[in-house]
């Protein structure tokens, strides 16, 4: 099969590799849709993120949707032909925090496209078989493969105890931010304000359920008067967070999302004095079967999310198409065209 | 002022009354819409309901709409002419229940409608300025009398813990019924079943969010191998209950919100292997900013649920409208009229 | 080795056996002491617990304490000569409610002492490395094997949120009854009334932390008026634990862990006004950390509940000691003597 | 009556002041001990925290322990001669974070002590009849008092989830330190280790149940290895907070109680991949049956943190008495001295 292959900073070559066997309890996925992600796109310009360095070569790619071609031993869950959504990284299931729940948590956990793991810019994966969730005819390969991207937010809205009658925050209108704002609507929200720094942004915000949208380059989000009982803070920079923080409402919940600084500095007053909860996500735990609902009955826009399809030999033209153009929201690598 | 008086087993005689003045922190609120509840229905037609007990006139009347006319001392909330809608019942807000933000246990409750207390079936009531919640346009009178159902629902909601993903079976399919669905797709529900034994009833559910209908007087609910997380219990009917309780999937929520039997004979060994949790509803604390919220951004749908509008002169045919005809969701009273 | 066998009702036969051998991720565990419960009595007595049927012969003994004595494939976590407790139920560690943190509601748990599952009445047993637990030399063999029952008792206050101020009520002062006391007061519970109809098993209760006693044969629990916030019902009398729930404060939650009777008749109207929250108990999930810890720090008495000891060839002995005396509290098995 | 009032920077005057009247629902109570706290030193020394400033004479103090001496119109809770705690902020009772459950976040709380409201060094106060606590005879007048600082330890908890099994980190030996290490170890926690700089404390916090302790000047924390899964921060040292907060377990939960520096620096990707949970305490809702439950059942030890007693006339001694001796824990006040 082909695979595309990082080969080292900015170096991505495409490779004839042996196709995957299912092993025991795995499914062998014909991969048809994968959507780009910066981390995607991290690897590709600086070789790490954090801890996790790329040392050897390494398939990228970690928002799968495909086709289930072939199931290994004890794997009954799904026939050939049945389209599903992958859930990229796998725990080892047996931990204290697998069992307690938190399998995202799990220290054991492989994930596609995180060093050494190899993800799905290629024909085929395989994974196992619980990992494989089903989807619907009324849900394109494209938004199957959104589902990654939406957990996500979905897991965020969980954190944040989103619902009716909760006022949202979102900041930043990137994909993520989008995705939130979107999951947040779906959990029930009326009331969500989106910031960004980008008028195209804001406005897809608007058009996907936004109830206010601010841009923080010429408006003050202090001045805005919005109390939030939820931020869902999706810029990954630490000045704005620590001034959306002072925004929030007693007892407010901030969840940190977005990646970017090493530090946070925390308003110790605002923490205190209106007990709000601050944490951030990690991937995500058992989202799939909510965001699967949300997209089936209608309830979240992905396909409009997709800024562009590209084949195996143009995922370098995928990654850094975000970088030639920020209004494009989703790259979506098609590895079977 | 004129108000309709409950004096005894089907007999409401019109009264002129004095109008009441607003006490500290009150607002005097002339009385628009007034929604008709099974409870109203009940007084009227037995004169009681279990321990409640009508010993001297009383006024029906628990589902009001209306608008501010008058500030007593202290009450600086709202302004003359805004649009309200009113949560019926004041709790003593500082007893241990209300401390703890279970104001709707408060055992010095004072509630509309509620033996020895008046209601709203009159041209004006008082209230505490802080249970008097504004509406915004976009929400009818009708509407904003309907809140207080739609907070049934909420209030189920928040006790099943629905959100997207959760399969929730709503049994019975009249006004709380309704609202209970109307709530759980706001909450996120994509998979909503509701039963009943009235197929105008069960077409109704259908045309308001449900995505499966069931008749159980002619289909079975074990048969429909529908596995619900949340069961929203509206029927009343103790064998119907315990026969859906036998559907639930593992770590089910069941939450009984219809009255109607002493008791339920509870399957232990379903709420054991299946660690479910079994809780009931009485009436609701803090919904009214969510259930606003749901209706001003138009996520539910409740000036269809009204069935005809009726003075206060006919507030008997409208207590018996739903006795003529089943079909009937939601007779409203109109004071002004 | 040899193996205590259940061959029919009432029929357990010594039998020589090969000793088993530990497959992936398992350890050998040579067991040391074996706590003795109502439900391998029950299997003794009627061959069968609800559709749990006793179709081929059949090793009971599920509370069992051990020593690692060799790992099999990739285990690595226990060296030999590890003293451990055993949580005796394993599940498939992939399925949704394993996912969740629930695995104790996972439809393909292998459970000791449950058909078809042999159990740990013999000299060596097998299981997953991760369901051994480290106990240290503080803790004795036979309060490692009773940290089993601690469990449920562990399980039932973390369902019941029992804490510091919560007033808890246990129906039933067994085995269970007495750990759930003495768990409810490791919670920091400091009012806990003990309810049964022995005066010797009340006089325990007592000494093991209960503030309040009750013999419900002369004693009325309505009189007492005594208003928990917790109820952990461990006698299994649905009509002893219908009247209970009627005594149960506001937003009080009820916990079923006795079996026993098909159906409780729950009084609609208490769950109802009262917001009760009725749940279920079935075995335990995640316990084993804190019930060690709480054995290791001295917080419970677990040594005491031992009211004898059997070698492998007096197992029949052991499990008709309690309905020989009713006041015996804990028969335990030691089939190295 | 004679009341200790504070009339600038570092200086207290005895006043001759009318003894106050119960206003409705209030009661008159004759204060017994009243405990000083570091906010009590922080206006005596500073005359302000934040932004409370005081601005006219102020009577500090907010640990109260007294009689009850006689009840305001409409006050029936307690007879005179009632010994109490007094819980020294009461609300407003019915704004929304009040119906809520959260009068804690009340914007209009009054609160003893905060500028302008007077606070308990002196022989008499009223207050509200619900937030005086009756307390057994079992419970010393001191110890009555400290019921108010054991409540901050208690909020702690509560917020930390903490429960047999939780591995506790107590950051800061100091009076709320103690308490909180205390109140830890009646939620169940059996390991709990304590940080300070102070040998003395850290002997102090040993005796009081602390298994572990760490003289942060002379030994590293992430050396200790220790694990948390509760953090109870109370140095307010920010450097310190977020050292300790890179020792965290996975989803662990850190608690925000120690007052001091404007900003904490929160190592983001801690916080992410680990999952953890941030939040602070401010002051503490609902936790004063918790706590008297825990003093009267002997679960606590707070008569050995009374450290001296001060007539009224040696307020300041009082106040200034940790300064000179960071050993000492707790001066107390008593007024009828």
């Amino acid at each position: 099969m082909r695979a595309a292959v990082l080969h080292g900073v900015g170096k991505i070559v495409m490779e004839e590799r042996p196709r995957p066997e299912p092993g025991p309890r795995q499914v062998l996925v014909q991969v048809t849709s994968v959507g780009t992600c910066g981390s995607d796109v991290h690897y590709y310009e600086h070789g790490r993120i954090g801890d996790f360095v790329v040392q050897s070569p390494l398939v990228l790619g970690h928002e799968p949707a495909g086709i289930v071609v072939q199931s290994g031993p004890r794997a009954g869950r799904h026939h050939p032909g049945q389209r599903v959504s992958l859930e990229p990284g796998v725990p080892d299931f047996t931990c204290a925090q697998c069992r307690a729940g938190r399998y995202n948590l799990c220290p054991r956990m492989r994930f596609f496209g995180t060093p050494p793991i190899d993800g799905a810019f290629c024909e085929y994966v395989v994974t196992h078989e619980e990992f494989a969730h089903p989807v619907p005819d009324t849900v394109s390969d494209d938004a199957a493969a959104l589902i990654e991207p939406l957990s996500v937010g979905v897991w965020a809205c969980l954190k944040a105890r989103v619902g009716p009658g909760t006022r949202v925050l979102v900041t930043g209108a990137g994909p993520i931010g989008l995705l939130c704002l979107q999951a947040a609507c779906a959990f029930g929200a009326t009331q969500i304000m989106v910031t960004d720094v980008n008028p195209a942004r804001l406005g897809r915000a608007r058009e996907l359920g936004a109830t206010a949208i601010l841009d923080v380059r010429t408006e003050s989000l202090t001045d805005a008067l919005f109390e939030p009982d939820a931020l869902l803070e999706c810029s990954g920079r630490p000045a704005a967070t620590a001034q959306a923080v002072r925004t929030m409402a007693r007892a407010g919940r901030v969840v940190l999302i977005g990646m970017g600084g090493d530090e946070i500095p925390l308003p110790l007053t605002y923490v205190q004095t209106r007990e709000l909860e601050v944490t951030g996500t990690f991937r995500y735990a058992n989202t799939w079967p909510r965001a699967v609902a949300l997209a089936a009955a209608g309830r979240v826009e992905l396909d409009a999310l997709v800024s562009g399809h590209y084949g195996l030999d143009r995922v370098e033209e995928a990654l850094t198409a975000g970088t030639r153009d920020p209004e494009l929201v989703k790259a979506v690598v098609r590895p079977q065209e």
